[in-house]
């Protein structure tokens, strides 16, 4: 027998055996006669505020329904949004907003049966790709792998149930390619077995979702591209398009093909965690000539040719960009046979991802040991203002200060809990800095430690040692911090 | 008996032997008695303009003495200034006018006589600094060199002869730490030789220079950093910064040392030359996957966030982006002793330097064997609407289509003569079409390729190979030109 337990309610749902919640579905959707049927499969950070999306569509009443595996870690998603507890925090309140709409209206229910494509009319695929990683320092492609088998089960699942003339939209990263390589014969073969001729329409088109304040706006107002595997296809993603998103404030561009698509998704997301790699290559030349290299970026942003350089920091988290160049490679290789690697995206999540090792190392050099030292992480989400700890940077770190026997003490406003680590966090900054902390190092970008009132607590304190993996403080609190603290920041040299 | 030729009049220059020009000097200084003195080294791209600039200051009257070597490549742009013709030829007609200007004004003398270092009150550092290559494909420390004898010789040249007060301002991009390791001793040693105490002031401050319409604009308008070896000096690099800049339209940003403003120069540069080989890696990937990297580049710059994403192209011409992270990984090993190199940095040049050689290689792979065809290069400058041919990448490429025993023909707008290869350059475009043309390679992204009535011309034509590297044609073009010629476009699968 096994469970699935909220982690908002701390309650806990024994997880069926049985797949069939046929009548549920049947009930739900007589309420809704009429209405087109819009099944988003999987309610993780995405596919969940995207169902909330097209349950509050602009321009279509939709009902909606959400289908995710009923699994320990996605059974409780599932009932938590069918008793009115919407799974995923986050500091958008639009999020509570159209959730609560949707109670009202009645138009969005969770499940874990399959049978639901059968009555969609648009079936959005909102599940997670991964890369499985051997190791950090070399992702030639023996070091990692694209396990595609959960995502072809899933998409056979949709092909085994849907209407014939269903439009199946890819929102999920994939190895470009897979539109016209995997999924396409995926869904013809399943046709093939059902005796059905190939109307389907396929198409591709990803968000740019972004976890925080903006979570809603940043689907539903943020310009977009996509494509079909015919025009017809192309059309139909189009019109659906038009109904969720504004189009008043933010175009849709359609570009030829879905390899085009998806390669413009993994492209974008490569040139970010390329950008912060050539960060991090600088930030350790600064620290050797001994500059500042936040300064140097700031009087370098001013040019519009050189706005998207970016600072130093500790590491890229989340669950795009330490993975998505990965998915390019991957497809460059396996899917189109090409003998190159893309070898500048591949190194620059390897150096990325050896960022907090990097900052470890730092750390050690010039605070010395810290066996036996109570050491405050402070923030401990991979992002500023935001709580999210997917592939958070801070957990390399945490473990190479654990292993090194220090007491560890963690902060995060945004966090109570770190899912991937099973610890508490405070969120009460005031409840970390009371224990006898010797060291206090700033993990990520939340607004609240650079402001005065935080910098004057920590002038109160004994001195200290503060390591500042991101340039978070001004250059007035780093003269008054440096008065009474031992202050270092990573990617500068000494202070 | 050596002689030197000005290209604009043709007229040659006995080179004098002797480097005694002093009563020149003093009869133009006795002209500006009471006047600050700038002394401009260096009268290239840079240092030529600069001393108009300052020729033409905004908030001071200044004596302007430009120097540079009596060689065979520079003499006769010392007489050439001193005769009334200015020997950068550009697009920009402030040019012109601020040459005008200065000759009205009689406030700007060159000279090659080391001598006039004495009588300046500011002398502005603006030679040139090469990188050695030895092989594109690798630029381990191995193989490339930066010769720093001539700069060396230069500065002593500067500390033997300069005032004891003088302000030294380096413009030149150097090796991050180059002010204080090896300029400072050279002045300190000078000095301590001559029997003076340190009292000169040094500093540092890069332009941000772009041949074109803004020549002079990109100096006199554009935001700068600068920074001095002590307070004293970096307060008079201010004082005189703002003498010649508008800092009413433009801020002028102080950084902590000379170490930090030299970094911020080649890391812009370098941030650059690796979006530009990111674009290249992933041209690659998509022609293999036949779709348009430039509406997928498009789609993407619509985020503020990837607006400096790159378009595919040719490669990287142009003096900076070919050498400065090698001159930054330079300084990194060598002045600094850092174990590790900027290998992303250093990567991105030696991607982009075998661009043409790609470029070449894909060209056969599509149109086949062009020996004994007529081939006409379309642009010869490494940027669009400039006559600038310094590196670039055209010139690789001419060279392997030449090798193939091909026939070239040449056109650009903005050059009749091509310095390096030293061949002339068709400014008429109809008088290259009129040629047997069997293909057209698009070498320069020039506006005039694009105009309707250059795509209409082409139309006109027999039935031949269009190869754009750039692509530079519009969607329509496209289709249009492609129904009549059998057309590539490098970055972008089967047409």
């Amino acid at each position: 027998m096994k469970y699935s337990k909220n982690p908002l309610t701390n309650k806990e749902y024994k997880i069926p055996q049985s797949l069939d919640d046929s009548r549920n579905i049947k009930a739900f959707l007589d309420q809704h006669e009429g209405k087109k049927v819009v099944v988003v499969q999987g309610l993780g950070f995405v596919g969940a505020v995207m169902s909330l999306v097209c349950a509050n569509a602009i321009a279509e009443e939709y009902a909606v329904i959400g289908v995710d595996v009923p699994s320990e870690n996605s059974y409780w998603k599932i009932k938590s949004i069918n008793e009115g507890v919407f799974p995923i925090v986050a500091e958008d309140p639009l999020i509570e907003d159209f959730y609560k709409k949707s109670l009202e209206k009645k138009n969005f229910y969770a499940t874990f049966d399959p049978c639901s494509y059968k009555y969609a009319d648009v079936i959005i695929i909102d599940i997670n790709l991964d890369v499985q990683k051997k190791s950090a320092a070399d992702f030639s492609l023996e070091n990692f792998d694209v396990d595609m088998s959960n995502f072809r089960n899933a998409i056979k699942s949709v092909g085994d149930n849907c209407k014939k003339d269903a439009l199946i939209l890819v929102e999920t990263t994939v190895p470009p390619g897979t539109c016209e390589k995997i999924i396409k014969p995926i869904i013809e073969d399943a046709f093939s077995q059902r005796g059905l001729e190939n109307d389907f329409k396929l198409g591709h088109s990803y968000e740019r979702v972004m976890p925080g304040p903006d979570y809603i706006k940043s689907i539903r107002e943020f310009p977009r591209v996509y494509s079909g595997i015919n025009l017809q296809s192309a059309d139909a993603v189009e019109v659906f398009l038009k109904s969720i998103i504004d189009t008043s404030i933010c175009d849709l561009t359609r570009l030829e093909n879905t390899n085009a698509t998806e390669m413009a998704k993994v492209l974008e997301n490569s040139y970010r965690a390329m950008n912060i790699s050539f960060a991090v290559e600088w930030s350790r030349y600064a620290e050797e000539a001994g500059v500042d290299l936040y300064s140097i970026v700031n009087a370098i942003r001013v040019r519009d040719t050189h706005s998207n350089l970016m600072y130093p920091g500790i590491g890229v988290g989340g669950y795009c960009l330490t993975k998505d160049p990965l998915l390019a490679n991957w497809s460059r290789r396996e899917l189109f046979k090409a003998k190159n690697n893309l070898d500048m995206s591949v190194n620059s999540v390897s150096t990325n991802d050896q960022m907090p090792k990097y900052a470890f190392e730092r750390m050690i050099d010039i605070f010395g040991n810290i066996e036996d030292k109570n050491i405050a992480l402070l923030g401990i989400s991979y992002r500023g203002d935001v709580g999210d700890t997917r592939y958070s940077p801070v957990e390399g770190l945490y473990k190479m200060i654990k292993d090194s026997s220090a007491n560890v003490f963690f902060h995060d406003p945004f966090i109570s809990f770190w899912p991937e680590q099973k610890v508490k966090i405070e969120t009460d900054l005031n409840m970390v800095l009371a224990e006898n902390i010797d060291m206090i190092v700033i993990s990520a970008g939340h607004s609240i430690y650079k402001e005065d009132d935080t910098v004057n607590k920590l002038l109160k304190l004994e001195s200290l040692d503060i390591y500042d993996t991101l340039g978070l403080f001004s250059e007035m609190q780093i003269l008054e911090l440096n008065k009474k603290h031992n202050l270092s920041i990573l990617g500068r040299g000494d202070i």
